[in-house]
Order: C-alpha cells, then sequence, then structure tokens
C-alpha cells in the first residue's frame, strides 16, 4: 500500500509570509533604534542561536524577537515596547488559515484512493492548532508532526507505519526538509515551490546534482499524476 | 498484547521542581517591584489565559513571566531585566535530567516482557530533548508527545497502535491527566504520587468517586505488580 504524505506550511497553506510580515512589523517597532538591515540580520543569527534551545515555531520566532530588540538597545528597550513585540507575534498563532489553490479537491480527490499523512515539523501546538483551523484534518488519516525532517526522522516514521521507502511518496514545498532527505533513504518526492522559502529552508544547486525527483507548479497537477 | 506507558515529567524524572524554582527567581528578580503572593497568583492567571495560544512547557512559561512582569511592573521594567527573565527561563531547558529512583531497573526489567511507550504531553521539542538527555528513550519501543493527555488523546494514540483499552496501562503521577482519562476510556491506570504537583493538575476529591485505579508509593513497586 502506497502512502502519500503532505508538507503543511506552505505546501497546504500560508505560512512564510505571515512570518515575513511579523518581521516587518518588529523592523517598524524599533526603526528608531536601528536599520532594516542591521536588524534582520541579527535576528536571523539569534535565530540560529535559540534553535537548538526552542526549535522552530511561534513561540521561539517570539522569543528570539525580544531577544534581539534587548541586544540592538542595550536593553534600553521598555516593558511596554516588548509587550507591543509580543502582541505582534500572537498574530502567527490565531490568524486565520489561507489554504492554496487547488488543495482541498487535490485531498478529497486522493483521499479516496490512498491513505494520506500530514508530516510536518515544527511546534506541536502551533501544528495542531493550524490543522484544526484549516478544516482539512479530515483527509488524513495519519498526522505525523517531528521537531526536525531529516533521514532520521522520516526512517522513523516509515518504520512506525511499517511503509517501505518505495511505497513512500513525499510533497512538499521544502527542499531541504520535504525533499532531500526522502530521496536520500530510496522514498520519491514531489517538490511544489511556494514563493517565499525562508532562508534557513534553501538548499545550494550542488546539493541537487544527482538527486532525482519530480516538480510541479501547483498541487492541481497532482490529480493528473496519480 | 499488553501495552505499558509512562508518562515522563515527575514520573520518570524531576520536572516541576524546576518550574517551582525558575518562578522563585523571578519573584527575587521582581521582589522590588511587587510582593510574592501578588505575583504568583497574577502569573497563574497569565499562564492560565495563555494556555489556549501556548500549550504547556518552557518556551511557553518564559513567555507568561514577561508578560507578567510586564503587567505588574506597568510597562517600566526594562530590556536588561527582562533579558535576565529569558535566562533565568533558559535552565527549564537544558538542565541535567534527575531520573527517579528506581526507574532505569524498572524500565529495564519491564522492556523485556512488555512493549513500553513513553506517552507524554507538552512541547515538543522539550520533551524531545528531555528524553535524549535522560538516556531513558531505549527503553521505549513507542514514544508519542500530545498537546494535551485527554480522553480523545488516549482514544487516538490506542487506535494508531491497534490496542484495546483492556489491554492498556498508564503509570503517571498525574489524577488529572494520566489516571481520570485512562479509567474513563476503560483502561487500567498506575497512579504514583510525585511530592510536588502543579496547581493546573490537581483534581477535586469528588471526581475520584466510583473510579478504579491502583495507587503505588513508588516505581520499584512495579516490579511486583508485573
Amino acid at each position: 500500500m502506497k502512502l502519500i504524505a503532505f508538507d503543511a506550511d506552505d505546501t497546504l497553506w500560508v505560512n512564510e509570509p505571515n512570518y515575513v510580515d511579523v518581521k516587518q512589523k518588529l523592523c517598524d517597532l524599533l526603526a528608531h533604534h536601528i536599520d532594516e538591515e542591521t536588524l534582520s540580520s541579527r535576528f536571523y543569527e539569534t535565530q540560529m542561536r535559540n534553535m537548538n534551545l526552542f526549535g522552530y515555531g511561534a513561540k521561539s520566532f517570539i522569543l528570539s524577537m525580544i531577544e534581539t530588540a534587548i541586544e540592538l538597545t542595550d536593553g534600553a528597550i521598555t516593558g511596554s515596547e516588548i509587550q507591543q513585540i509580543i502582541d505582534t507575534g500572537r498574530q502567527l498563532i490565531d490568524y486565520p488559515i489561507d489554504v492554496l489553490d487547488g488543495i482541498p479537491e487535490v485531498l478529497e480527490t486522493l483521499s479516496k484512493n490512498f491513505d494520506l499523512m500530514l508530516l510536518t515539523k515544527g511546534d506541536l501546538f502551533d501544528q495542531e492548532s493550524k490543522i484544526a483551523r484549516s478544516g482539512l484534518g479530515h483527509y488524513f488519516k495519519h498526522m505525523e508532526i517531528v521537531s526536525e525532517k531529516n533521514e532520521q526522522a522520516y526512517e522513523r516514521v516509515l518504520q512506525k507505519y511499517n511503509v517501505k521507502p518505495a511505497n513512500f511518496i513525499m510533497i512538499g514545498n521544502s527542499l531541504k526538509s520535504d525533499i532531500l532527505p526522502v530521496v536520500h533513504i530510496g522514498g520519491h518526492a514531489i517538490h511544489i515551490p511556494y514563493s517565499v522559502t525562508w532562508i534557513h529552508e534553501r538548499v545550494e544547486d550542488e546539493q541537487l546534482v544527482g538527486k532525482s525527483f519530480t516538480t510541479l507548479e501547483s498541487a492541481r497537477e497532482l490529480l493528473a499524476l496519480f
């Protein structure tokens, strides 16, 4: 039996643009302290430094925004300004989910003939909340939320469901998280690029040499493929 | 086949005392602004208000500490003081895991005859990190981290592993999360109380009327039971 797994953020619904938007609001809030370029690069440094402690997701993003703001103002930022940062960050948690074009139709059709899995990385609480708000949960027989999508994580999931890599198809927007690790363990991968990619998810062209996977322009093309 | 599941925090290792300790440090930091009792009750209010947005775990706890400090100082707290709060909160993330007495011996013995599951609620990233630091991961055939341990969550896990409630045994320190929901769906529950219980996990005596479960004084007593 084939198992078809979908990534969630920026594959089923809009995600990264919300993070870009919140980061822009942080730039605006701190505009009288610091220029945008310095803020952006320091913020990314803080995020990477905190990744091993906090992981992905909205709460981690908010904490990194706060730390960056404190650092860049030498601790002079006030509690009231930090509350504004937290309030801005809250929009990452309860915004309405914007499902991508064609997704409900594709899931409706594929779920009739295949076992579908939602397989996403990130903060458990964030992701469960997004699944619930998306209204797409009922199309998926299985859901797995992992802290990182690397080869070990995919191997654990396939073992758990007793599925051979040759019978596993992963569909997602991230070459780094959805495509390369799946190809490396002998699975099939379908890449549907999204217009905005977080710098942390980007890969160098050389990493793609010799790798075999399918790229589609939109999810609708999955209907012709299966 | 029987499935024996263990809760993690305050069942396998010390957890709540670390949170109590960090909260005490918050009280000390803010001692010149506010008395301890007011801080405690306002902090709990903030935690409960944020629960639906942030869930359980260290990052959520840190964000609630920051918000409480801002509120109680009317925004006058400085960035530097908030950084101290964050740094204090970090000790919830990378402290050494203190495994409870008898646990390795019990897991070693039970894992020879039963499939063991680690079944815990909370922040995915926190919990995976604690499992790794505990060195106990290899005793568990299955691991499930859920955002809330209620009847629905237990039913989903049992369905996923195709286990009947009658063949399921849950062991844990929380009457609210480990015992009552399992008894309610027809499973077996073994309560091993821990010396410190977060107020959010406490239940009223009346909720226990007519409920059947076993209480042990320590994990070592599991060896005689199985």
